[in-house]
């Protein structure tokens, strides 16, 4: 890495921190360039307007989302070992990423959501590819023989992301001390459902209206 | 109502709508006046500062939730009955409140979820509300003999809060055509394991294991 590149990568990481504690829009030149020593005018050297920084610090974020999340997942076996694996270092990342607040790309889903545009590109970039990537980690549970063979893989990532977006609202602004406890247990039964040899929603339901 | 309690309300819905499409960080008192067509001076006499008008938007915005989605559920005959049309409401409030956004509590959620203090303390007390309310509907279903009885209420809860918070995610960022269809699936299939006469989880795994 030259010295410009590295100089980069810091301001993109303090970047992603200030994401992390106060959201995107809350990320000026001026605050940045207060945050790693350095003029308002260098900080502009390296990103030409507050949008080029934004785009560069989600790319940032989602690089590390892969780096903490799914790149440790691969080492498990294919399965429901990676499938938990994958799930377990989403719950961590912004810890163990040294984030002092939320997820910055959740903070970006929300404030960028609504507004057309390529910081918003970003965004959907890459929450696409953490789909494509949960749903292919699925689908080889399945074929392991794991996971039931008519499991409806979108759904289940669906329901995976509900249950990580439940944990960051109690986490984060509830402050549930059980947020985890809930979390895992959210899980457990979700893919309980799923497993080869459960019976399947429509015997649950018929079940019930026998009782 | 009198001539200054309409006007409040009326920058209050300009706040609120405001807020779902830009979110509070970027709801300035400038910005507001221009939308409403009043001064700044003249929106400053209803509110003293941007803190006290952020959690007076905050509270606007409670208010149409409970009008739009509690008070409504209510009428609903006690039981998954009411938890049906709780969760149905849930879904529609946003559109049928008029906003152009996303849900402004869950931006609110995410732009102050880390930063404590008199506006989080806002947000805060709106999701503890809709956790009770959420709560109580669901322990009226078990009541009722429809939910199995040793149902965990809050892990229920904690469940449909994700299954909210995903549709979310994908109508307003990944704008997915099937975003309602999946968020129903998953309702659905959430309750069909927690009715009545259904095999718990333990049943479910125990199954799997003999596979």
């Amino acid at each position: 890495m030259s010295k410009g590149e590295r100089t980069r990568q810091t301001i993109l990481d303090a970047a992603v921190d200030l994401a992390s504690e106060r959201g995107f829009e809350a990320l000026s030149i001026g605050l940045l360039a207060e945050r790693v020593g350095m003029s308002k005018s260098g900080l502009f050297a390296h990103f030409g307007s507050r949008e080029e920084l934004q785009i560069a610090a989600i790319a940032n974020a989602a690089e590390r989302f892969a780096e903490l999340v799914f790149k440790p997942a691969m080492a498990a076996p294919r399965g429901l070992a990676r499938l938990e694996a994958f799930f377990e270092n989403w719950l961590s990342w912004v810890d163990r990423g040294g984030m002092q607040g939320g997820c910055p790309l959740q903070a970006a889903a929300h404030e960028f959501g609504c507004r057309p545009g390529p910081v918003r590109d970003a965004v959907v970039a890459h929450f696409r590819q953490l789909e494509q990537d949960l749903g292919r980690a699925v689908r080889l549970a399945v074929d392991s023989g794991e996971l039931r063979a008519d499991t409806d893989v979108g759904l289940l990532v669906f329901r995976l992301l509900g249950i990580v977006l439940a944990f960051y609202h109690r986490r984060d602004l509830m402050s549930h001390d059980d947020a985890s406890a809930d979390t895992r247990a959210a899980f457990a039964a979700l893919l309980a459902a799923s497993r080869r040899g459960s019976p399947d929603a429509a015997v649950a339901i018929d079940g019930a209206s026998k009782a």
